[in-house]
């Protein structure tokens, strides 16, 4: 069961279908497998780059349980946001009866929007999942439109032992990354577990700032887990230097639409899953970028060949 | 099978709740026999004022078999707009084999927003619930964002045979359904049916813009029927008499949030369902708003016996 | 000087121009003649439905310095939102020096989010004006997407002893309207006079709620200061009788876009102004529209004519 | 004059304050001379990033009149988007009277949201600003929320020929630069120029997409410079080099809100400007996100100590 202590990398796993739509069971193996293998500490399912929307309560029910039996030891975080708690209800219980760690909740776009509005809809839906789930709030105004204060964590986190943990991804967040961990150390809100989103591109700093790790799907977890780690170890320059490596790559997986495109086809090019489909709607990747990434791979494998040539 | 002919009122149902929380299976019935008594055309369900976000997929399916099922001949329009297309099409189909006349679709929130991504997203839809099903196009840009301008709306009318009705729903609108309604006499689109929203609040004039009639919910349907019939008998005044002595409380139902605690309270208090329960997020009705609706209601009924005296 | 005692109705007023877009001064001060004819307390100009924004700074001072002159002891409030403080304090400074009793500032679309940042706003709006002018807080959402929680503004109010009436016009407002006047009666918040907007379509329960008048614009002002003071007496079957026969109109006046033009064209019809037009860009009133306003004002006039000859 | 002809970098300007506030003409002179050294083709001032809404007309008029006059024969585009058309108008005169090349234009947030009447909106604006005056269309949704479609953007530029470019900044935009190019080759639509904006973090491609240059912030000018003449001779690996060594600093002024503190921090650490002040509302750089940038210096500076070494 996923605590307040957590750490590390949870990546944001993507959900494979095959060609035809259809759900890729083989592939949800593999993604699995190719996961653990870059290090993860765990996997978060059905988020937004899950493509968790475009899934019927029965398919999403599946998925989630065909990831965590293979996952077995490895924790999984199941994203449960839903336009409603009877959906919301329906998908975390079954998760949490499948083995789950935790489950993760963004509120719907549109419904609320003062500190109070924010405050009261976690509470509804820790009524709807029940107070024996460990929760994820999940941070993330771009998404949703919900801007959440730090004062509305903060109260968040304490009318509900069962948060254990803030998804990250406002942006611009550095600031208040730290207004949060502040609060924290003021001792004007209990610790909980800091993982950050946004597809990485400010992990560097946000490990400085004080995150535990990294909750995103970039398709180089095994990047995501080394900084992680670097920072951990004090190794400020050489994670700056990895992930400095990576940006270009970065920052161009984060384009909204297109993004999940290039995600997908990078995971099927390092053997992740065995296509890169997504259900409809979708961005496809045009030739054109198909081509850019093809050159910003290249160009990441030449310098890590030539980082291991120096090193 | 709805059809571009269609005219008069489709009610929108309301969804039934037990005070615990549970669909409300003998109210369901009930609610079909009190808007049969209305002289309604038809039920539509499932829509903004269903609670449909608060239903999961099976209660969802469930419940509209159960009304389709009790309102036999009465055609049933249900409501499948949902945030991916897997979903929308499960329902869809379950709703068509228990059958439903049609289906009614409204983009969500976020995702579109140019003219060519709102056609490209009814195109997307009309593959996922199939070619064969009628289907309503709602326009509702104070609930989900999406602007359709009128030149978008015809080209998803001419894009697809099974689109045979506009909810129209704007705000402001009268000039807009004047817009569509110069398109389809110019021959620049296909003539389909065009049924009313927004609570009713301008049916007097849509109905002499050109509407055929009203899909909106007021919790006194026989009133909107009365009106769209005096309408189309040209008995205009007679109509706005019959319209203006409704419009106080027309306005106190129609504000979003409590206006649903307001149209359940009035339908219950009118026998066509055994609680005014709605699940939660519910913005409960306050005393003082409780004794503004007896107010209105007491006015009107003695408004009611006036006309009948003197007429 | 405007103060927290205010009550009563200050008329939104229309800024008039020439048929070829000039400011008309004529008009200006013809309507100004009207209103008090109407009996208001008091004027509010550019607010949103003075054209604010279509004014350059220059003009706006000039208006407001003509509007301001002609009153002579009717009190004047000017509004002074803008993108800026620079042309917030400009217009503001020299509206205070020109007589005004006091200035109406609302938030701009887009910056400000959480209770903490429009609470900052207000702070730093105040910084701009200075803590000498009296202000009106304007609360409302459907314009700048500002949504102020009852403690943001119980924090706003609190903060500022310059802060001397809130104009309500949130949407649905008669709970939140309450929810501020219990905070003023629990004595967590300072009472200021509140005057409520939105075209007056809540006008009569807003009354009884606690509002101490109106701030709108209804080409009928005659008719809002009639029904505050019938409510202000407790002769609230009357109020609501009056009320009643204006809402078919008040509602079309309401129309975002058109209504402007409406109410325009009603106040030229009755010699308020010379033309009715409006700087680009605008919702000209449309010929169908016209008819239809032509036949809500002889239905109105007939109804009146009705409650003379019985009375 | 501005044409459609126009290449190279187009700095968007920052605006100078002293310390308490007060438009800093000295830096703005400084500021030209700077910028010129860094080689750029020309200046854009009161864009989004020259806190254009916090100057009154007067300080806007002044501050265009002084730069224009510094800027002598490098052209000046200055940003006239306003809420009205009449303060466009009067800044638009008054820019182009004093010299200026061209404005820049974008829809206000919250007024313009189909194709048709994004249309229309240009069509107002030119009317406002006057035919003879070169105008650049801004598409900048993330900003404004308008979004604009290629097919939009065609009907500007073909019904004005005063159109002469389009700042880019849509995001994601490589697509769409491709798709409005792929209009003007195939002859749906007349050339015009496409610089770029977004802090200049897609740079890289969106030359290669066919754009004629940037127009955007970024502290370091010179190096938008010189990837421009890098992509322009065809030296895409070297372009790629240079602009990935500024990627880390980049993506960290681009945060909306702190963003322009690391700029004018950066800019005053140059010697470009001698305050970093900001107008209200301002958000200022932390002690911690002054040391990050620091470190950022730093290690550009490192790597172009190691490349000038290496070369």
């Amino acid at each position: 069961m996923l605590d307040a202590t957590a750490s590390g990398v949870y990546v944001i796993a993507v959900t494979p279908f095959h060609d035809d739509g259809r759900l890729d069971d083989a592939s949800a193996d593999r993604m699995v497998d190719f996961y653990r293998g870059c290090g993860v500490t765990g996997l978060t399912i059905l988020g937004v780059m899950g493509e968790a929307p475009k899934l019927d309560t029965e398919e999403a029910i599946g998925f989630s349980r065909r990831v965590i039996a293979r996952c077995g030891a490895l924790p999984v975080i199941v994203g449960v946001s839903a336009p409603g708690f009877a959906a919301m209800r329906t998908l975390a219980r079954s998760a949490m009866d499948a083995g789950a760690a935790g489950v993760m909740i963004a509120p719907p776009p549109g419904t609320v929007r003062t500190d109070d509005q924010i405050v009261a809809y976690f509470a509804q839906a820790v009524e709807a999942v029940g107070t024996d789930v460990p929760f994820v709030v999940q941070d993330y105004p771009q998404a949703n439109g919900v801007m959440m204060a730090p004062s509305a964590i903060r109260r968040i986190v304490e009318a509900h032992a069962s948060c254990v943990m803030l998804k990250h991804e406002d942006w611009p967040g550095l600031e208040k990354l730290t207004a949060v961990r502040r609060l924290m150390a003021e001792g004007a809100m209990r610790r909980v577990a800091i993982l950050t989103g946004n597809g990485g591109v400010f992990l560097d700093f946000e490990m400085e700032r004080g995150a535990d790790g990294a909750m995103t799907g970039y398709a180089f977890p095994d990047m995501l887990v080394d900084v992680v780690r670097l920072q951990k170890a004090g190794e400020r320059d050489a994670a700056h230097d990895l992930f400095d490596a990576h940006l270009s790559l970065m920052r161009y997986e984060q384009q909204p639409g297109p993004g999940l495109a290039v995600r997908k086809h990078i995971l099927k090019l390092r053997g992740a899953i065995l296509s890169d489909a997504q259900r409809k709607p979708a961005t496809p990747l045009s030739p054109l970028a198909r081509a850019e990434v093809s050159y910003l791979l290249v160009r990441l494998a030449e310098r890590d060949a030539r980082a291991k040539g120096l090193g």
